[in-house]
């Protein structure tokens, strides 16, 4: 199965599976197994952050795959990303390291700055991961380092091995254009929200022009939003009973989930699903090697309403990055 | 009249009226005499910049109000505005310069940073206002200046006391909270699109968080962009026929257009509508001193579609700032 997922070269000379597995809201009592399971099942691309706090576990399911013989390191793309409170030029170094011991490896493939927001740093034995709010303040504290001092960490990191290539999360274009002007190393990948309500046209255009590749997070759209108790996604129609989704995947004997990942897919971006059944994994990688028209990727981009779920005031956490 | 319009106070100690006028597409044949009536109509705040192509003109009605008596040159808010192309650190002073000297005064009262994106510096003499291509290039041309270096070029400008007031239009949210972390001065003034299509109302929060008086600009959404042949503005439905703003506005026996402004203004924005017509310059300064009820404002807040229509891209030009 892993044979038939495809690589998209980044534009530092390494490549990465257009499908993989997302970490998020994988609970830790079964974030070993899972891992293991979807190694199993073929899954190549692992999409970690400090702040799912299941490093250590996620790693524990990589270790058992690797000393069964099933993959070795470099078979695997272990994706990792810096927390909003480890800003600070001088603790990005640490931090890697302390989550390359979690994970029980000596090198990320990617990288990432999580989110374009800076917050105070907490060091890990007060509390780890450290979440929105310092220790428990009603208010968020923020950090003072700025995204190019933060940026200019992570080019060490590339350029110390810890991270074969580094990438941002959560930016948007004015920040993309601020940090071209800056960086020594551009980003090789850029990871967004991305689903039919969400289209960000204009930003796949700019990654473009800049040979950054996508990668998709909650491709599902409000579902992943729904199990947060989000007001605003419970609000959205779900994209798994939209007509057009539903008529394009009877079209194509496919289910609605696939049809919405393929719409990524199709369009460049890598995506990461999450799954902890055996048959929704082998679902979720069947998402290449089959087409849909112009039309009907068309058809489910006009669902477009510019609607992005994942921003902190839509969980109460008052921070203002997305506004 | 002009007694009648409140001021606002700005973080820096200055002050801003909360209704000025706005010079963006106030063609160069009529901008001196448009400019000096405003002042005779009880205007003080004018909203300029380099890229509007008339700051001559409009400094020439301006000379005439203050010969002949109407208002001294300290009555009133001149706003002008950096252009993209001039983001280089050390462009920012000479091009200030040239701006002031264009409309015949020493100083402005507010000067933001026009966009967040640098292009490729354009010699004045060369082509002015400069544009967004590089003379008649088919691509836009970058810069090289991050925003840091242009906003510390930026606090140059108000202690050297060429503008009292240093701001900046069309951020997001995540720049300021980048901004506030290398700034020295913070913005006085934040300007942007807000209608009620785009009610932004996360980045109202951040601003007010921070001390930040924003200004509201195309106060009554498509109409603005309709004249500059825009599609999307077509497309969308006007809010002067939308039902919501009509009913209020016969409630209160008021326009639909000053609605639109009083929406803004009470929720504690400055608005700078522009007019031509003796009638509709004093309509829309009847934009304070009246109110409309909580649930009226809300009922027109709810028209949000976070729908921007000030992008590049909206005009054909390939600049993602705004992605």
């Amino acid at each position: 199965m892993a044979d038939k997922i495809p690589s998209l070269e980044l534009n530092d000379g390494n490549k990465i599976p257009q499908v993989g597995f997302g970490l998020w809201k994988v609970d830790n009592p079964i974030a070993a197994d899972t891992v293991y399971n979807a190694i199993k099942a073929g899954y190549r691309l692992f999409d970690g952050a400090c702040d799912y706090g299941n490093e250590v576990e996620c790693g524990q399911g990589v270790a058992r795959a690797i000393k069964e013989g099933i993959v070795k390191r470099e078979d695997l793309t272990i994706v990792s990303k810096l927390w909003n409170s480890f800003h600070d030029p001088e603790q990005v170094e640490p931090i890697v390291r302390k989550q390359l011991a979690d994970w029980g490896v000596d090198y990320f493939d990617i990288y990432y700055i999580h989110f374009p927001v800076a917050l105070k740093y907490v060091p890990p034995e007060m509390r780890y991961p450290p979440g929105w709010f310092y220790d428990g303040d009603s208010e968020v504290q923020h950090g003072s380092a700025s995204l190019e001092s933060t940026w200019k960490a992570m080019e060490e990191i590339k350029k110390k091995g810890l991270a074969k290539s580094i990438g941002v999360s959560n930016y948007n274009g004015a920040l993309l254009l601020d940090l071209f002007t800056y960086a020594s190393i551009k980003p090789a990948v850029l990871q967004i929200e991305h689903h039919p309500y969400y289209v960000s046209k204009h930003l796949l255009t700019l990654a473009k022009q800049h040979g950054i590749v996508v990668t998709a997070y909650s491709s599902m759209g409000p579902q992943s939003f729904i199990e947060c108790d989000m007001k605003l996604a419970a609000d959205t129609p779900t994209l798994f009973q939209h007509p057009v989704i539903q008529k394009i995947a009877a079209a194509h004997g496919k289910t609605t989930g696939q049809v919405l990942l393929r719409w990524s897919t199709q369009r460049g971006l890598a995506v990461i699903p999450k799954s902890t059944t055996d048959e929704r994994l082998k679902e979720n990688m069947d998402v290449v090697g089959w087409d849909m028209t112009p039309e009907e990727i068309q058809e489910i981009s006009d669902l477009d309403k510019n609607l992005k779920f994942n921003a902190p005031p839509n969980y109460g956490i008052p921070v203002y990055c997305f506004a």
